[in-house]
């Protein structure tokens, strides 16, 4: 038995390795090694790989793409590259790449296969099972998932292997075939489609235009890809940077910069008007320096409350659990939990002075007052955290931009600048008089 | 034909009505329609639905279930349910739940279905055609991944209806079966396992314990349910809160403010000891109150860059695109990019201040004392933040921990502590003799 893992210790090895020694590796490999081997690679890789190839074997594995994947791999390359790359494919899958190269990457038309097994309605099961064992042999994507076309290229019905492989010899196609399927466009963002394919465990789903015509189908093995994809730019958006096109350890550092220096100078903008709240109640602050003291502390908890918020506002918003009409419920449950987790932290506040107070007489005669000062200030902001964390999510899906955009250094930049007024706005009338 | 779009909408109406109401739904389905739409539920609002239903139903439709799905229902219930639930299967499919009930259910053994096809390899072609035809009509989980098992139960082999249907019928199953195949460990941890089934493209994989004794296969379908929930989990720690159990509209108020309570008075807790470091400085902010002015800008630019940092670098973890060995290359790159964001953003500041000096005079006559100490300060403190979060995830889980645990909030929270000292340093050090 040969090991299995011999592909997983050359894929571990494989992004250490230089282009120039990856190519020297992939020749190494035997002709079934090397085609399982870049199949598995992931279409950046095969991108990389097949431009660092010599000419013949850049052709000849393109070759062994299936026209999905090698589209994918084309549209990583230039206009120019990808002529050159189209010419060198047969007639047929040169018209097929194309098709789908017309469509964006992300869309239903850029994932499908064109290659899938089609039956027309009044075949009889024998005949079926004898056209489905000539195309097993071909290159169709997958014999398990079978169409059935009406003249005009219309889905009348879906049936499976399984189904046909069971039925009795004198049943005809359109006896078996089931007529409640589920499709979806060919321009349908990929983030969607693997929601449905989630929702209803899906195994394939065909792929049909505008005007009902069957175009392909999407297998959900390329869902799980799209999935991961997602949610990664997902992710990269709630740390407060772009979403990387490569992966971490393989993206240019001046790309890498780039697209994290946009953000980062954006949220530093934004949170200059904290200098200016700030230099506003310079007057208080030099009166009562106590009060400065405390500041960090303070705004960083509205920072947290409402990064919790906004993303698991945010999540639930992919996964479908939360729509937009379901700001008012998200708004209710999120002021009671911020009042609650307000008051939690509130206490502690307010015992961390009295007890400080107690040890050190750190905060002198007016202690109280400063104590309640701090603890309502934290009531408030965290409060005030959750929701405005919770609804921005919200607001810029309606506006329509990406709720993954709301990332908890926007949500603590926002509740820095207006926190600061909540504190000092409590400050002022609880210390009127005494320390101010 | 059928609308395949009432599985949908009633789908989408689902989780807003009420237990009592979503029975009410669910009995008006025809049997078909009923079974389809359990079929899809996620198991959290399966175990909710069987709960609620009258006692007959409930058996019914529980043995409607395939036993993967059962355990995992079951899993969801207390132990004393567990048990009647248990009692009213029929004998070898309680067996096969309870055996799988035996695993946790986030590892490989608590995910697979034990109902696979199993072939010897002495088997002509066309008899395993003859056997697969008997199975197909009974309750295995999938025809097309055919394992072949010697007489102690080990894998020696697997095929697919695909290369039996065109296979010749003069061959043997040992003649066309493959024995490169990869395997896993009924303990492996189910996020290992989808980065398997992701890198190798895989649609089925055996599990076998450790003994090497197939127990049964994981098929992509319950990979895409494993992704988004891993990921769901992760996203949640990285927004600092622990993650839930049920999604967001359907968990309890209390539990909810629970799950975030533990992490945002930890966080605070820590955030104390910027009191403590401001209270330090007391004496430097009362002669120089513009000091305080800047403090939540500079922290808050060290929080938003280890944000950054520690986001990319924890998908990239759960990716398996960096290992831990690879710390050293990761806190190379995050030193440059943090110094490079660092001058951005200081130049910004250092122009902020210079700016408003012209324009309103702010800042007395040590203005451009302060520019400098405010600008130092920012590359100092956005490189440190950058390297504390990126480095926080790999100490974390070197520790055995999870990296997910480094929020944005965690990494914020220790750079704004140690980023007052920084600051607080860089102007003692420019300030000495002027302003201090």
């Amino acid at each position: 038995m040969i090991s299995p893992y011999s592909h997983s210790l050359l894929h571990d090895l494989w992004t250490e390795l230089s282009p120039a020694e990856q190519v020297e590796k992939f020749k190494n490999l035997s002709v079934g090694e090397a085609k399982k081997f870049l199949v598995e690679l992931s279409t950046f890789e095969q991108a990389r790989l097949l431009s660092t190839l010599p000419d013949d074997d850049r052709w000849l594995w393109l070759r062994a793409l299936a026209p999905d994947d090698a589209a994918d791999v084309l549209q990583q390359l230039a206009a120019v590259e990808q002529t050159v790359f189209l010419e060198h494919l047969d007639q047929s899958t040169r018209h097929e790449v194309s098709a789908l190269l017309a469509y964006r990457q992300d869309v239903a038309g850029g994932l499908m296969s064109p290659r899938y097994v089609q039956l027309r309605d009044d075949m009889s099961v024998p005949e079926a099972l004898a056209y489905l064992h000539r195309q097993a042999v071909g290159h169709v994507e997958t014999l398990y998932y079978v169409y059935i076309l009406d003249g005009n290229r219309r889905l009348t019905g879906v049936t499976s292997l399984r189904e046909l492989f069971v039925a009795s010899p004198e049943q005809s196609v359109r006896e078996i075939m089931s007529t409640d399927f589920i499709t979806a466009g060919d321009d349908m963002d990929q983030e969607h489609l693997s929601l449905l394919f989630a929702e209803h465990n899906l195994l394939a789903l065909p792929i049909v235009d505008h005007d009902g015509r069957m175009k392909g189908i999407v297998t959900i093995d390329d869902i799980v890809d799209v999935v991961e994809e997602e949610v990664t730019e997902d992710i990269q958006k709630m740390g407060g940077s772009e979403a990387f096109n490569a992966p971490y350890l393989e993206i240019g550092l001046l790309d890498m910069i780039r697209k994290r220096a946009g953000w980062l100078v954006l949220l530093f903008l934004s949170e200059m008007l904290t200098a200016n709240a700030m230099s506003y109640f310079e007057n208080e602050i030099a009166r009562a320096v106590i009060l400065a003291v405390f500041v960090p502390l303070i705004i960083s908890s509205g920072g947290n409350s409402g990064s919790q918020a906004t993303t698991l506002v945010i999540r639930a918003m992919a996964l479908g659990q939360i729509r937009l009409r379901d700001w008012w419920r998200v708004l209710r449950r999120e002021l009671i939990a911020g009042l609650c987790l307000g008051s939690i932290i509130g206490v502690i506040g307010l015992g961390r002075i009295l007890g400080w107070q107690m040890l050190f007489h750190s905060y002198g005669p007016h202690y109280q007052l400063i104590a309640m000062t701090v603890g309502f200030s934290l009531v408030g902001i965290v409060a005030w955290g959750s929701i405005s964390g919770a609804m921005l999510p919200f607001i810029l899906k309606r506006v329509g931009f990406d709720p993954a955009s709301a990332s908890a250094p926007f949500v603590a930049t926002l509740v820095d600048v207006t926190g600061l007024i909540i504190y000092f706005t409590i400050a002022a009338n609880i210390l009127r008089g005494t320390l101010l």
